[in-house]
This record gives structure tokens, sequence and C-alpha cells, in this order.
């Protein structure tokens, strides 16, 4: 739509080389990662390894497993735990959108139909259902209560944020701490899980299976924000999502926190009447792109994602300089240059 | 509707009193149950107890978790490991009823606006996402892998089979053994993963814990035969559910599949019209059991049931004479009575 045309083609080349970077790092890893996954998603009822591989296996930048992956790799870990445990990560993520998409009713995802529109949302519910177990069952032949106990809170919280998301959708009373709180619960921790699953395999101390927790939770901040602020600010074709969906399901992210806070009595009947009452023309999105410009809300959550994201790098230092290192830091830098 | 009128009051008196034998025996066991759930249940989220109070504490037997009390006290449990875990039992149990509800449409579970109607899709699934992710902390709260195994297998096979019975809806091709294929996925295997959980919280030898799971098994096969005539062959102010659900949403269950298999050419056609493709007038529901009764289908669904039931009971033989046993035998030939 607007602001980030231009530097596109460059973005994309920059993006690329990050991606490749870690990529490379852990590519043995997640050639096995991917292994497990299509190994571990089939069943005998053969709808749930068609539904599941079409959200799985077409794609996705696997960047939570990758995440797992690299941690334990920090850590200096040379087994082999670290695979499943990356697979059954995906899993959990892979349910999560599979019952987001019978939330948010969204028409793409990752430039697909979603297997909602495909198959609709009892299939979509169930599949997740699936994978969801599938994930426990990874867990429980791993054999670790301390992993099981990771996630199975990150699991938790997860739903806890789903459910917390529906509550102020389309209420443009939210303010800014409770949309920092769903993103944490939501997002962020199983990014968070998904880095301290890499220490505890690898049975380092407290202090590093913190710090990795820690630049998990703050990953994971930064990219929900960036994922929200993109949303009014993207090229879709890069981005495989439609600029504005957020804005036509009446979701409340920060960009529309900030420009209702900021605005004065006639802005705020406007984002009543758009996210509220649902009631949108087609200029609204240019509108509403127009305030949240006007009141610096996109500078000011693209901001809010670069503090989260200082904040992660930060937690690296715990470690000494490798290049899996220089490879996480990479990777994170890179979600963040998406919005520069 | 037809059939099973007259008999009722005698029955229900009858019921009652069997419901009371095991509930009393268990009933110090089943109040800290349900003080486990209401505590378990909440999150300062507060849709989720709302919700969550609306299916669960509003009611419901409490049988599968039950069966988990009956089983520890069967084994001279004489701990309280089994009180949490028949709370995660009945979790997982509601969690399948939260995101089945957003499958079959129901607009009556337990006599009771279902969750769904009245929040509508997204919030039952994720709802139940959350009560599922609380099962498992739950279980690792515990600490046994061996029980993790058990219900996070359980809860695979589950999703299996009713993503199986999706894709068996509105297929008058379905056949008995696929059928049966289903409701030991989507029932039978919860009974007798809770009826198993009661032996190893015990600490049985391997015999007693597979003769338990087996009369899990073989119940829950027994009870979803039963669940399934009586949608043919109920009063509805006592089950809760209407007569002829099943019927007008199209399901492929026992009763049908036999009609289905013993009809002639027309009759056949009258169900593909009816089951395939959902095209039903005020008379066919009455057709329908007219049919089912010109070839037994009912008759013959019932005594599968109770072939089951049977096999059930026999597993009890394992077991020494006691107060519990007999109460879990009357549970069992209670529930044979509805269809009797």
């Amino acid at each position: 739509m607007a602001f980030a045309a231009g530097a596109t083609t460059e973005k994309t080349a920059r993006n690329r080389s990050a991606d490749d970077s870690l990529a490379r790092l852990v590519g043995d890893d997640l050639a096995a990662v991917n292994t497990a996954i299509l190994a571990r998603m089939d069943s005998p009822v053969a709808l749930i390894p068609q539904l599941a591989g079409h959200i799985i296996a077409a794609g996705g930048k696997r960047l939570r497993p990758m995440l797992t992956l690299a941690s334990a790799r920090l850590c200096g870990y040379q087994g082999q735990r670290h695979i499943p445990l990356a697979a059954c990560v995906e899993f959990i993520h892979t349910a999560t959108l599979l019952h987001d998409d019978v939330v948010d009713d969204s028409g793409l995802r990752r430039g697909l139909a979603t297997a909602n529109a495909v198959w609709g949302n009892k299939a979509s519910v169930l599949v997740g259902d699936f994978l969801f177990s599938r994930a426990f069952q990874l867990m429980v032949e791993d054999g670790s209560l301390k992993i099981l106990k990771i996630l199975s809170d990150a699991s938790a919280v997860i739903a806890e944020g789903e459910v917390q998301q529906l509550m102020t959708a389309n209420d443009t009373s939210t303010d800014e701490a409770t949309y920092l709180d769903v993103i944490r619960s939501k997002t962020a921790a199983l990014f968070a899980a998904a880095c301290q699953v890499g220490a505890v395999v690898a049975e380092r101390p407290e202090a590093e299976e913190e710090a990795l927790r820690r630049f998990g939770l703050n990953f994971g901040m930064a990219f929900q924000l960036i994922d929200d602020v993109l949303d009014y600010n993207a090229d879709q074709g890069k981005l495989g999502k439609a600029v504005g969906d957020d804005f036509r399901d009446g979701k409340v992210t920060l960009p529309v926190v900030l420009a209702f806070a900021r605005g004065d009595e006639g802005e705020r009947g406007f984002w009543r009447r758009c996210i509220e009452e649902q009631d949108q023309n087609d200029a609204d999105l240019e509108k509403a792109l127009a305030l949240m410009q006007r009141h610096g809300a996109l500078a000011d959550a693209m901001e809010r994602a670069r503090s989260y994201g200082r904040a992660a790098l930060e937690t690296l230092d715990t470690f000494a300089e490798s290049a899996v290192k220089a490879a996480l830091a990479e990777t994170l830098e890179q979600s963040l240059r998406r919005i520069s």
C-alpha cells in the first residue's frame, strides 16, 4: 500500500542472506527436523497428513524450531534430542495456527489459502488437536519432565493469550499494557520456551537457560510487534498477507491502541465505527493509515519492537562469541529490518 | 418419540440408585475432584472459567473421572494422586466436547445451550485448548511419564477418531468396521485410559492394569453404541438431546450402517437423500425409524452394546469381590438398561 515501497528489492536480498546464515549453520539439523515432522504428522486417517501437510510441509520459515536448534548449539549441545523437540515446538505452533485460522477467519496464510478455507473449521480444529497431542507424545518419548513442564506451561499461556485477544477484539478501550500481555502470551511464550528447551537438553547452568528464555521472550515480543506494524505497512507479496487485514478484522493492535489514545473525539469516533462496529468503507484504511502517521503510532510501535530487540540482543552477552551467536543476532536484526 | 416410552419412570428410578452406588463409594474423592476442577480451570482471563464453568461445573455425570477413582480404589490405592489425575481426565473430555461442539453444530448438550451457541466457535476452541494444556500441566505435576504416555497417546487417538468421524459423516458407504474404529478412538480410548491410570497410581501388576484398560475400552464401546441407539430411541428430557439429532446431522452411526446395508435399492436411495444430500422433510425421521425397525438395526446395535458390556464385565473377574467392583459392574449395567 503506502509506506514501505521502494527499498523492497534491497531488503529482500538482505533478508535472504540473513535467513541463510542461521539456516546454513543448523542446516543438517533442520533437515532432520523436517524429516521428523513428516514422519510424525502421519496417521492412518488420511485427512490428517493431508491437512497438516498443507500448513506444515508447504513452508513457513521454521523460525521457532530453528531457535531450539540454534539454542542447543549455542550451548554446545552435541546430542540429538533437540531434533524431535524442535519438531514438537513446530507442532504446537502449527496447532495454534490451525486454531487461529478458525478464530481469525483470515483468507490468506503464508500466501496460500488457509486450511480452514479449504477443509472447513471442523477439520482444522481436530487436526490441530492431533498435532498438539503428537507434540506431547514426542515430549514423552524424550522423557524430560522439565521440558514437559516448559512446553505445557507455554501451551496453557498461549491459550490464555488467544482467549484474551478474542476478548480485546473490536474493543478500542484496550490499552497498551493489555496489548503487550496478549502478545507476550500468544506469541512470545512459545519463542521463550523454544529457546529454553535448547539450553535444557544441553544441561547448561540456570543462568544460560534463563538468558536463552529471555532472548526468546524478547525476540517474540519484537516479532509480534513487527508483524502487527507490517499489517499496516507491508508489501503484500512478500508478507503473504494483505495490508489492512487486522484493520478489517477489527483487531486492536498497538498501532490502533496508540492512534486511538492520541486521537481527538472525532478520531475516536472513526476508530469506534471501524473497529467496534466493523462499519468500514473503501477509504477507511487510507484514513486509518493517515491518522496513525499523524500521531506517530506506527513509528512508536516500531520503536517498541526495536526496544524488545535490543533487550533480546543483550541477553546474548551471557554467551561467548560464536558463529551461532552471530547468526541468532542476525536473524533477530533481520526481523527488525523488515520495519526499517 | 416412538419406542422407549412407558418404562421411563421405572428406569429413571433404577438409574438413580445405580448412579448413587458408585458415586456414594467414591463420594469424598469425587468432591475432591470437583474442588480440583474448579481450582484448576481458573485463569486471570475471565472468559476461561466462565465458559469452562458452563460446561464443566454445570453438570455431567463425571463418569470418566469416576472410572479413574473407582479403578484406583479397586486396586487398593490409598494415596491422593488419583484426584488431580481424575480432574485431568475430565479436562481432556471437556476439551473434546468443546471442540466437538464446533464440529457438530449441535444445539443441545446436557440439556443446556452449548458453549459454542453462547460464546461462538472461537471461544470454544480456545478454551478447549486451555483445558487440554491444563490437563498436561496436571500430569506434569503428578510426575509419572507412564501416565503422560497413556493420556497423550489417548489424546492423539481421540483426535484421529474425531477426524475419521468427520470423514465418514454423510457417507452411507461407511461399514460397521469403520464405525467401530471411530467409536473405539473417539470414545473408548479415553474410558480405557481413565481406568488404566487408576491401576498405574496403585502400582498394580501388569495383568490388573491391562484388565482395567480392557474394562474401560469395552465399557466405552458399549457406552457410545448406547448413545448412538438412544439418538433414535430416547426420552429427550432424560437424555438432554433431541431424538433424531444424528439423523438430521447426517451422522452415520451403527443403526444407519445396518439399515443401509440391509435395505433394498429404494431404501438406499432414501438414506442417500437424507444422510448424504441432507435433503430431509418432516416425515423422514419416522420413516428412518420404521426402516431400522424392519431390519432389526436398533435391536442389533443394542446387542452389540450388550456384547461389549459382557466383555467389560468379564475383565473384572481379575479382581476379588468388593463393594467397588460391584458398583463398577452396576454402573455399566445401568448404562445398558437405558436401551433395555
